[in-house]
């Protein structure tokens, strides 16, 4: 886990812990509940954590911190703190990436290797997962990006093919950390998995490196809270032929995340994503759309977003929806993040190479564009179950 | 159209009117809008409209309030006047519903019908279907029920098949409005569509008429507002692995429909239906729910309700989702009654008998059951959609 | 305390511990922040609290689910132990309610008590008082009553003055345990606080009895959330002349006030005092306003309630305001049952007798009545303040 | 009324005809409905409005607009027809704000008299104003700006006194439209009334102005919707002592007013008032608070605002209150137009100048500042009434 001492990697780790000591149901975990449940996933009991981070301060850190915000239980953090160090272990100095500098609790370490040389770089990651899969003697590594979201970077030439990014490393060029981790996993044989807003492995160059080596990855940005019902109420409104005037929608969040998107630069990434779906499903390349993210520090991990929908029915009448979503984005995240380890291990057992489009519902950018109706992307990975829980052909 | 003086149907008339005339846009019509629009559908210049009702006031009445209540333009008004005289002229005195005596400007003609025979009554209903396709030379005839929801009436034995059914119309023993109605309509070689929650076709001996005739129909309950969106969004829950603990729903409705809906025994008729699908949806026949509606005058047509959604993700965290609906419900329904009308008469041209099973998107009860999640009941649609746009085999 | 046991007592009794120590800032508490901070009220370093319960669970039972819904702190709860366990061992049986039978862990000791006869009843209670306040060495006591909602009771002929009620003692007949409360808190020299819609001090016989003894009271019914809401903003609409058409409000909650107002006969008590308010303030007997209570056990100690405004404004525009609440009920009760207790023992050291009517912002249903504009009300407690400031008149 | 073919002065226009003939009831008017209704008002029947605007569209075509958006009712507009018509032969050009360049439907004369020396602009006004009194035989003019928000400038040193803004008058350097038209206004013995936003008479050298002449004025920027809301609830939360943690307000509309205002040199004027209520009333200068406001085009004269409040009660308990408004920004402001109207009228009678500090209730920035507590406001209006309904003393 990229951003191993965040507050989704931390409750991805002592959700697992609670999930392998029964101290947890598997809610929201499509994987554990509902009609995928009976695929043959990596049990809980196999999964070894590990990860990177730029920050210094500890994973137990981080959960003393949830627990004050009501998102882990005291019960949990104690009985699992065994597990919790023994993951801490395993957490190396992260890359640190260019324009993030100036934050409050960085590793001096992260910064010093935010500073060499791009294929420096990417040799420091290689080296860190190599040594974390033999130490671990894992069959499979996934690398999941749960950073915060970087910095927006415009296009750029180098991106468009694989020779092309070489040769700008090459030549020194410094690339987005999440770039840089994207590329070292392919190198190792990982699969990756991209749950934020930041370029990862979307660039051409990273596509056609996965292609070469055979391996899946899927992202971009996970689809938790208000654009997850946005996509699941938006095609009601397509179905019902009603005409939609105009969508805002406000959120307001108060955690590190919150803090990270209220900088210009970090917020244009999120909110390309959050603004596009909408005016995908009503089909209405000119929607009135608006959407809004502010920094609210007294809420800490919990996300409140107001979304405003005004349409129009026949005859004119104009008519509204409204809601307003309160809910937990690290609680909402780490059963997404179990899922997608899971599905990214088991594409790495069938051989799936490329991106992993039945992953789709999980995202708010996904990797191959296609429909946002969390619906129908829901559909798609139903229908992969089914493919994939069918025994293997003889002969193959 | 049963309730032919009513709102949905004033603006169904009104409404048709302004398709014909281009005063309005197709807005709510899915036949008229999006992936369905192409199919062979009976072009709105060849609808003729007719109706009972057991009210006095005329159509032209209900249209002037809907104007004060700014539901109809009263350019739309003046403009399909013509119209709404000749559809008034083709409205005939229904039949009072036993329970429903007391109402403020009953037509005693219709009181008398209440106190026929049944089978007095159905032929009346017959008399006056058979004048009203022969007087407009029609191909097909598609009856609605448009009325104000019955007084709920427990199972009865008489209604498990048709002869018993038609012994008790012999012995003179009294039935619903609703039911006699579609008795009748059979009887004719018309459809049915029951927009209501009352009784209708549903019962096995009508159903068993339907299919001996040879004859569609379809129902309960048109899902219109809230119910609707709660069926669009459950199943996001149900995907996500999320566990419902509680889905509070409060109705406000002013209009006559509110009116008769603040009496019990009207209530339990509509209730019964809100209440089922999300529990359906979610798998949960425990889940703690709630449904009210409460009659608030000043609200007149506009229905506003205001749902929350309490539910627990990973680690234990609690959080919710609200919103608030704010919507006409004439303006809602009478584009689905349009709709339903060509899908009942497509349905009649190319000879599909029995419960239209395509339709129960439009329905908070649909007579056959299935899923209630709308965006799989719309899948269904749309996939009979292609079954129907399929050119004829040869030899059929 | 009576219903020393509750969620409300264990939060006074935490909180209190909490403010001692410094662990907690007086918010939410009028007489320790703001304009009445400066008055000569009685430090905390002086209370001692015992009580009253019917119940078994220990306070400190209560404590660990109140950690368990997010309310109080480990951290408090663990700190605090040692001032709980003396306050728990204050707690004595208290006096079940005739009607309240039937609870899950009751105290037998406490049926016990309700089985006895009314007179021996007061006894019991009047020696707990006595024996709590010789033991504790107290210049004061104030009794609070903060016990589960009781069956609402008709009027009767006996409570019309103090005469006729000690007849009605004398023959033995029951009356309502909070009115056995008030009766013997009077008989010992006690002010009495009732938190709850209950009779308690209401009836004229206790009114009598307190005048008598020269002994301040106050209620009914501590105003704490929705209401509270209601009476800051119906004020506002009165004042810009603007036409309430409809006030709909619905609460849910999910303790044990809300299990025992899912019952009709306790609910009654509360919806009494919940709806007059806006008619009142609005000044409009005929307003249509509906006023629901939900019991939705998932929400535990946190109430939600939603409030419809539907109002006309110039011009016969229609408009809307709609308000969400989401608050801890014995978080916003607690501190103001602190400032009742300071405000009655300022009464007490200053020979008020009778009902306190500078409490009225606290209650929904104020003794004497007046107003229920919230800030007239507090306009009144300033009021109250400025006297009580002032140095006593030489002589008196 | 300078911004005479706007939505609010058109609302006022049809309103004031309604009221006369009987057709509207007085909602929302203070000063005919509630505490203040027997105050020695003016009638009515003698009103007569007149006006400036900078475009060329009719009352009528506005009015229009009015019936399309629900605002107006059709039946109103048709019976006021005569009089729209002779207030409509009394408006006159007005003149261009120069940053007001671009609009569309510009008044070419107004473009004009933008383009004139400062003191030509004013003489053209005093002109027009003395005219219309003398033509309609008035004993009284009162000048009321219901202009759109004017850009914002910064503070001058002209304008700290009446000598220094004489000067640069004389120097021919620009003032904003409003300042030239309070100037005007007091130049003719006229009251001055801002219910916008913009400078205005705050001027030091305008108050200067209006003491010398014994005038009266008011403003700024009338408190019609969500402020108003706010500042009846803010202080709900200070008496009870609770520590608000967070107040973020969202604001969408969709008329001229959302337009103008969607550009940050005019939203910046609005969102200063807007935001400095709270924090007033709260006693937190550093309380985290944001106000927005978004231009909705489909939402018409219909604002809608949400409200999420955030705070803090005893034991730390997190918790929120949110709001949605939604009215009709015209319907609200005519009332409280007419209402300033009356008191500024009967001020004048009285001989009272400078600032009226009791109207303090209608403006989000009152002249002189004081609370902004709603409710403290009111109750210095309601004060003002006793003092102005006692009979003169003798010898005055």
């Amino acid at each position: 886990m990229i951003g191993a001492r965040g507050s989704i990697a931390t409750c991805v780790a002592y959700g697992l812990a609670g999930l392998r000591d029964g101290l947890l149901e598997p809610i929201g975990i499509a994987t554990a509940r509902g009609p995928l449940a009976d695929l043959d996933w990596a049990p809980w009991e196999t999964f070894v954590l590990g990860g990177h981070d730029v920050c210094r301060r500890s994973v137990s850190e981080s959960a003393a911190e949830l627990v004050r915000h009501g998102i882990l239980t005291s019960d949990l953090v104690v009985a699992s703190a065994p597990d919790a160090a023994a993951f801490e272990a395993r957490v190396r100095p992260g890359i640190l990436d260019e324009p993030d500098v100036g934050f409050a609790d960085l590793d001096p370490r992260a910064s010093r290797n935010g500073a060499l040389e791009p294929r420096a770089q990417i040799e420091q990651v290689v080296r860190d997962l190599t040594a974390f899969r033999a130490e671990n003697a894992l069959d499979a590594v996934v690398v999941v990006n749960l950073a915060s979201t970087e910095a927006h970077r415009a296009e750029r030439p180098e991106w468009a093919d694989l020779a092309a990014f070489e040769s700008a490393l090459q030549e020194g060029r410094m690339q987005p950390a999440s770039v840089l981790y994207a590329y070292a996993a392919f190198q190792c044989g990982a699969a990756y998995v991209n749950f934020t807003p930041s370029r990862g492995s979307s660039l051409p160059a990273l596509r056609e490196l996965a292609m070469q080596r055979g391996l899946p990855h899927c992202g971009s940005d996970g689809k938790t809270g208000e654009t997850l019902v946005k996509t699941a109420l938006a095609p009601m409104f397509a179905a019902r032929a009603l005409r939609v005037l105009a969508w805002q929608g406000y959120n307001m969040l108060g955690n590190r995340d919150g803090e990270v998107l209220s900088e210009p630069a970090h917020r244009e990434s999120k909110l390309r994503n959050k603004g596009e779906a909408v005016r995908a499903i009503l089909n209405d390349p000119e929607l009135h759309s608006h959407v809004g993210i502010d920094y609210v520090p007294s809420l800490q991990d919990w996300k409140t977003a107001w979304d405003f929908i005004h349409f129009e029915g026949f005859l004119g009448a104009r008519m509204s929806l409204q809601f307003t979503w309160s809910g937990s984005d690290s609680a909402l995240a780490a059963p997404l993040v179990l899922d997608l380890v899971r599905l990214s291990e088991l594409a790495l057992r069938r051989g799936e190479a490329g991106v992993l489009e039945h992953t789709a519902c999980y995202f708010k950018a996904p990797l191959n564009g296609g429909t946002h109706d969390f619906h129908a992307q829901f559909g798609r990975l139903i229908e992969y179950g089914h493919r994939a829980s069918k025994p293997a052909r003889t002969g193959r």
